[in-house]
C-alpha cells in the first residue's frame, strides 16, 4: 500500500526548455512555472491537463474533545455533516464556485451512523478514544482507515484531488502527531483551532503537554498515529498515497491536512513529488509542518477553517498553470523575438 | 470625468453581520472576508455577485525604449499584440481557463494601425516621445487618452473588469510617474523589467535619472502622465476611474496597472474603494506603489509578466469570496451550534 512508484525526471530537460520558450521573459511567471513543471512531472508530458478537480471531506470525532480543548462543541462536527451534504459551507460554496466535485465521508462521527446516500460511510467507530489518556485508536482500526483512505483516494477518476476535513479538536490531534513525528516544541504546534481565547489555549496546552508525556518523546507516523489519532487524518494519509497511485496532483490544504501529509510522507516518500500545498493556514503550528515539508504554500489568506477551504480556492491556479505549458505559444511559434544584446534596438 | 461618487457606508455594518454568522469561527476565512465585505460594499448588497469579469489589454509604445532601457527590442510590443489576438499569449492562456472575456487595445503602437477587426483601436499616436529627453506626450494627448479609457471602462458591462498592458519599456515610464507622484527615491522604483542584467539596470537607472532631472521634484498625477507618459498607463487610468463608474469592482494587476492605478486614484480619490489588487510582482518598485496606495495584494507568485496576468489568476479568489457571502449558510439556516463556554462541552 505503501510502496509508490517514483516519478520520472525523464522529462525534466524538456519540461524546463518548453517553459523557457514559452513567450515571455524568462522566469516571468515566477513560481507558476515550477507548479506546471511539477504537474508535467506528474503527468509524465509536456503538455499536462488539468480538467477535473475531486474533493473529499472526511469527517471524525475526538475523544479528546471532552477534555474542553476546543471553543466549540462536539454536536458541532455532526452539524456541519448536514451543512456539507445541504450545501451550505464554505466548501461547498467554493467547490461550486470552481466547478469541484464533492464527496463527504464519515470516517468516525460521534452518535449514529447518518442516514444518507450522498454520504460515504468508511467509519472506523463512533469517534475516537481520549488521547490524553489513552491511545486514541488500536493498530487494527488505524490500519483499518489507512487502507479505507486509501482505496478511495486510488478509485478517483480526476487530475487532481484534495481532502478537507472536519473534526471538533482535530487541531489537537494534528499538533501532537507533528510534534512527535517532527520533534519540534509542542507548544509552537499547538494554536487557537476553531478561536480559543488566552484562557482557552492555556488550557489546551496543558491538556496535550500531559498527553505528550503518555508516550516516547519521538514516533514514526504509524505509532503517532495511533497514539494520537484522528480516524479522518489517518483516512485522509492514505487518500493521499491512493490518489497518488492513480496519477493525480494531490492538492494539500492546511494544518490537519498538512499533518495527514507529513503522516503520508513518512509512509510513502516518493509521495512528496505529487503534493502541491493550497495555502498557508492561519493556525500556530501549519509553518512548522510545512518546514518540515519543505514546502512553499501557494496562498496566504489568513485563512484557518479547514474543509479544504485553502485547496478549493487554490485549484483555479492549479489549471492555470496546466494551461500555461500546454496552451502558450512559444517565440518561435508566435514570432516574437527574444532579447537582444543590442542596446539601442 | 473624475467625479466618482463616494460608496455608501450604510450596509457596513449588516455586511459584517452577515459575514460573522456565517457557519465558520470568527474571521476564519481571514482576507476573504474583507475582500467579500469590500465588494458587497461595491455592490450595495448583501447578496453580492460576480459572474463576469472583463480583461482590457492596452498596448503602446515608448519612444525611451530607443536609449537601450529593455532586455528586448520595441518590436517586441507589435509582435506581442499579434500574438494576444491569435490566443497565444499568458493572458489568453489565464483567460480562457477562468471563463474571461479580453479584448486587446491599440493605445499607441509603433507603426502603422493594426488592420484587424479583433483589435479596438484607440491609439493616440504611434508611441510616446522619448520622455529622457522631452514630455512623452502632450497635454491634448494626454487628455484624449484618459478620456478614451475612461469611455471604454465606463461602457463595460461585467462585475469586474482588470486591465493589462503591453509596452517595451513601460516599466521606465511607470517607475518615473511613480517617483514624481509619490516623492519615494527613484532608484527604489526601478527594476530589472523584462530581465535586464547588471550592466543594463546600471544603464536603465542612468537614464531615468537624467529624465527625472528634467522636470520639478514633485508632479501632480496630471503633469507626470503628460511628462513620462505611456498612452497604455493614461487608458488604463482613464479605465479605471469609468469601470468604477459603472459600479464595477476594478481588479488591479501589477506593477505598471498599480502606477496606473496611482495616477487614478490621484485624479478620483474615491476611486480606492473599488479597488481590489491581484499580485505582489517581483519587479522592484511594486511593493512602494502598493505601499502608497496602502494596498495588500491577493497573490505572491514571483510574478512580472504584465498583460493582466496577475489580475487573471486572482479572479476565482474574488468570485469564491462573493459567493461566500451569498451562498453561504448562516449558524441559525443551517442549525450549527456556536462557540460554547462549557469546556467540557
Amino acid at each position: 500500500m505503501f510502496n509508490l512508484p517514483r516519478i520520472s525526471g525523464a522529462l525534466d530537460d524538456a519540461i524546463r526548455h518548453a517553459i523557457d520558450s514559452k513567450t515571455k521573459p524568462l522566469g516571468a511567471l515566477g513560481i507558476l512555472e515550477t507548479l506546471a513543471a511539477q504537474i508535467a512531472r506528474v503527468q509524465g508530458t509536456l503538455t499536462p491537463s488539468l480538467e477535473r478537480c475531486h474533493v473529499i471531506l472526511f469527517a471524525a470525532d475526538h475523544g479528546i474533545a471532552h477534555e474542553g480543548v476546543s471553543a466549540y462543541p462536539q454536536a458541532v462536527t455532526r452539524q456541519m455533516v448536514a451543512n456539507f451534504l445541504a450545501g451550505g459551507a464554505a466548501a461547498n460554496v467554493f467547490a461550486r464556485a470552481n466547478g469541484v466535485d464533492l464527496q463527504v465521508v464519515d470516517a468516525g462521527v460521534a452518535g449514529d451512523p447518518f442516514d444518507s446516500p450522498e454520504l460515504v460511510s468508511l467509519r472506523i467507530a463512533a469517534g475516537t478514544r481520549n488521547l490524553a489518556k489513552e491511545a486514541a485508536m488500536s493498530g487494527e482500526q488505524r490500519d483499518k482507515a489507512l487502507r479505507a483512505g486509501h482505496d478511495l483516494g486510488a478509485g478517483v477518476t480526476a487530475d487532481a484531488v484534495a481532502f478537507g476535513e472536519m473534526g471538533i479538536a482535530n487541531t489537537s490531534s494534528a499538533s501532537l502527531i507533528a510534534h512527535k513525528i517532527t520533534g519540534a516544541g509542542l507548544d509552537s504546534l499547538i494554536g487557537r483551532g476553531t478561536g480559543l481565547d488566552d484562557e482557552g489555549l492555556v488550557h489546551k496546552r496543558s491538556v496535550l503537554a500531559r498527553a505528550a508525556k503518555r508516550t516516547a518523546e519521538r514516533l514514526d507516523a504509524h505509532d503517532a498515529l495511533r497514539e494520537y489519532g484522528g480516524f479522518e487524518i489517518a483516512m485522509m494519509a492514505g487518500a493521499m498515497i491512493g490518489a497518488a497511485r492513480s496519477g493525480s496532483i494531490v492538492l494539500v490544504d492546511g494544518f490537519i491536512a498538512s499533518t495527514a501529509a507529513l503522516v503520508a510522507v513518512d509512509l510513502a516518500p516518493t509521495l512528496r513529488d505529487y503534493l502541491v500545498f493550497a495555502h498557508r493556514s492561519a493556525e500556530q503550528g501549519h509553518h512548522t509542518v510545512l518546514a518540515a515539508l519543505d514546502a512553499r504554500p501557494l496562498l496566504d489568506f489568513d485563512m484557518r477553517l479547514g474543509e479544504g477551504t485553502g485547496a478549493l480556492i487554490a485549484w483555479p491556479v492549479l489549471k492555470c498553470a496546466a494551461a500555461m505549458m500546454s496552451q502558450m505559444a512559444s517565440f518561435e511559434s508566435a514570432g516574437v523575438s527574444g532579447p537582444t544584446d543590442d542596446r539601442t534596438a
